[in-house]
């Protein structure tokens, strides 16, 4: 095992691990309350809405959204039941299977965007500059291919 | 509503939405598989370790944890419910009631500690250097208080 953690970097840590669980927290529970998607219904509505053909294998939204493919299996089933998504035959090659917006997927998502994105603004663009914003992005861009 | 958000910034907040979301489900997934506490049991071990007498107020613990009165009553229930904390009336004016860890709490902790944080450096801090660290614990503090 490595050496510890020192306690600037616990310190670090431990602050962004409680106020970013708490941001996904209130970015949860506002769009919820105003539309009954969740974040993770929410960034599968805006994979898809920009997508070729409005569809993406499903092996490859896994990858685009950080999940494990059988917590992508969940999420799009339960997308499925509700009209939002549905699921098909790969068009060039029949095998394998994607994932397709639906009409009353892109409503949904066209009716939620505009909220949640000023929820966004109000709970963390407006509060970092440019710099801060850019740092974010591109540390997260590094964690996410770990 | 304010003006949208521009292209820049949308960007980067999706790579950070999407990438830290990713990361606490890995260490949500990793730490109830090797310890069977959730990351929200955890943090509320630790922040009670280092209370004086082991104890907190429960709305100190709610703002600490940056959660809602309800989440924290909730939490603390099913931490009891484990024998990882239990409550009692405030020691200094009989008024509330306070979170205190148990024996078995303070066990527990110490028994996952050396693991998660072991998967936080892994999966995080090994991949930032410390400027990054700093910009990180600096904007998720003022975020915190949003």
């Amino acid at each position: 095992m490595a050496e510890p953690l020192t306690r600037t970097q616990l310190a670090h840590w431990r602050t962004f691990i409680e106020s970013s669980w708490a941001l996904h927290t209130r970015l949860e529970d506002e769009l919820r309350a105003a539309t009954g998607l969740s974040m993770n219904d929410y960034h599968v509505l805006v994979a898809l809405a920009e997508a070729p053909e409005h569809r993406i294998r499903m092996g490859e939204l896994a990858s685009r959204l950080v999940l494990s493919p059988s917590r992508v299996t969940y999420q799009i089933s339960s997308m499925i039941k509700r009209g939002l998504v549905r699921k098909e035959s790969c068009s060039d090659d029949g095998r394998g299977q994607e994932a397709v917006l639906t009409p009353e997927g892109l409503t949904a998502l066209r009716d939620a965007a505009p909220a949640h994105l000023e929820t966004v603004r109000r709970s963390f663009i407006d509060h970092l500059d440019d710099e801060e914003l850019a740092v974010i992005g591109r540390v997260f861009a590094k964690i996410r291919k770990v």
